[in-house]
């Protein structure tokens, strides 16, 4: 494939489709191309190597039911440029079906992880969480992507009024929690994909709670999915409700949790990730 | 290798160290067998699958560090018997290194799962969540592992006076939450692999939400360590504190949070889990 035109024609597809692009490359394999939309400090996104993972399991023949786990583990830097990216199924039950997955750029393993489809079915069902309540997105200031990454630019984001992520004064805070909107800029209908980024783009805690800039990368993240194929219509291209938090930050990592809510506060994703930090 | 035997004279290993004990097979492989006293109702606990899994990455000649990230996906019911695990080290950096785990019988995959490994060192370091005050482990009655399959009489368990975990009287609770002291039985020095099954002995929380007995099946497990070797060393073999909660049941599946604390009250895991279940 080719690399993806930073500009779109009316009719072209939308950049994070772009981004999760992947044309055949034989059996349980794919070629992909990191997108210059979703592109970060160095190389791209995490969300959208997460994302890019998962859709691969999403478009192969052999798959059954929806996404309901999805892990992925950040070997090492992606590099801008084409990667490839295999798919197993590794186990197919009556009504679950096991994924390996593993990105490579030439021939090094850059990401790797796994994933759980299956067929869901009516059940009892509650919840014992709930989300925050915030002012509706439009009585929200959009958050400034200004001298952000360009995959910020990507998103808009709105964050409870008094929060100001990534503000970099130096004042340590109480904790790390944010919560606020947030859907793909331009909009785009809520897919298993783009709601994978989704949890990845809330910014580094250690960043929100020390006020300070830092080196940080994410080693893993692990998402758990109540999202089905009638949540996903529901919510269309609306904002999604994310909260972000951090229980410890000890020798060189910290533990991020976060839940996605849907328009009407129906839990869609809880994810948790191990984020290594410098000092 | 020979099965374990049920009995043990004083000179002998633990059960649990009996229980995740892999001879070399081969790169990358290991043999092992499932242990009685970490029965299931059916097959093994899945805590013990979980860290044989991780074990083989401990005792791999290849390991770099200590793990801080582990996910393990239950693909098919394990068998009582033999099993085989394979650990590979997909990439291993100068700080960190990512494994590919994988559990066979008879060829066919069980259970699979990854592993990030890493050296750590001092960083800032600080805490957004306190463990719950519970009176200490000997002022509360060990709960009685009375009609419960084999792996619970491998575990002592102290829950929170008032709470009653597995209570089937069919009497809806308003949570499932419990929050409990639990430590192997007979005692046993804390390590990585016993932290993991730890992190699985939580009840499944739609049978404490519900207090009543329903099929269930957990379906991923992922654990973040915030435990070191120093941290390891000042537990010991004392009760470790659980928390364990869910987020959101749906259409067959609940997402299962946990916090794993130290005696003296500092975290050393936080686990999410994504658990079938039936009706």
């Amino acid at each position: 494939m080719t690399a993806p035109a930073d500009s779109h024609s009316p009719t072209a597809l939308h950049p994070f489709d772009e981004s999760v692009h992947l044309s055949p490359a034989g059996e349980h394999r794919w070629l992909g191309h990191t997108h210059a939309a979703y592109a970060n400090m160095v190389g791209p996104f995490g969300g959208t190597t997460a994302a890019v993972l998962l859709q691969a399991a999403l478009q192969h023949p052999q798959r059954l039911g929806d996404p309901v786990a999805h892990t992925v583990n950040y070997a090492a830097p992606v590099a801008d440029g084409a990667f490839e990216v295999k798919a197993v199924p590794m186990r197919t039950n009556r009504s679950t079906q096991h994924w390996n997955l593993l990105m490579t750029q030439n021939g090094d393993v850059v990401a790797s992880g796994s994933a759980v489809f299956a067929l869901r079915r009516p059940t009892w069902a509650e919840a014992e969480v709930t989300p925050p309540e915030l002012p509706s997105p439009d009585a929200i200031e959009r958050f400034s992507s200004e001298g952000r990454p360009p995959w910020v630019r990507s998103y808009d984001m709105r964050f409870r009024p008094g929060q100001s992520p990534m503000t970099f004064d130096g004042v340590e805070q109480g904790d790390s929690v944010t919560e606020g909107w947030v859907r793909d800029e331009p909009p785009r209908p809520l897919d298993f994909a783009s709601l994978t980024a989704i949890c990845d783009s809330f910014f580094p805690r250690v960043m929100i709670r020390r006020r300070r800039y830092g080196p940080i990368g994410t080693i893993t993240m692990s998402n758990c999915f109540h999202a089905d194929a009638a949540a996903l219509a529901e919510q269309g291209s609306a904002h999604v409700l994310g909260v972000a938090r951090v229980l410890r930050y000890h020798a060189g990592f910290f533990d991020q949790r976060a839940e996605v809510w849907s328009a009407r506060g129906q839990l869609l994703a809880s994810s948790q990730q191990l984020v290594y930090f410098k000092d």
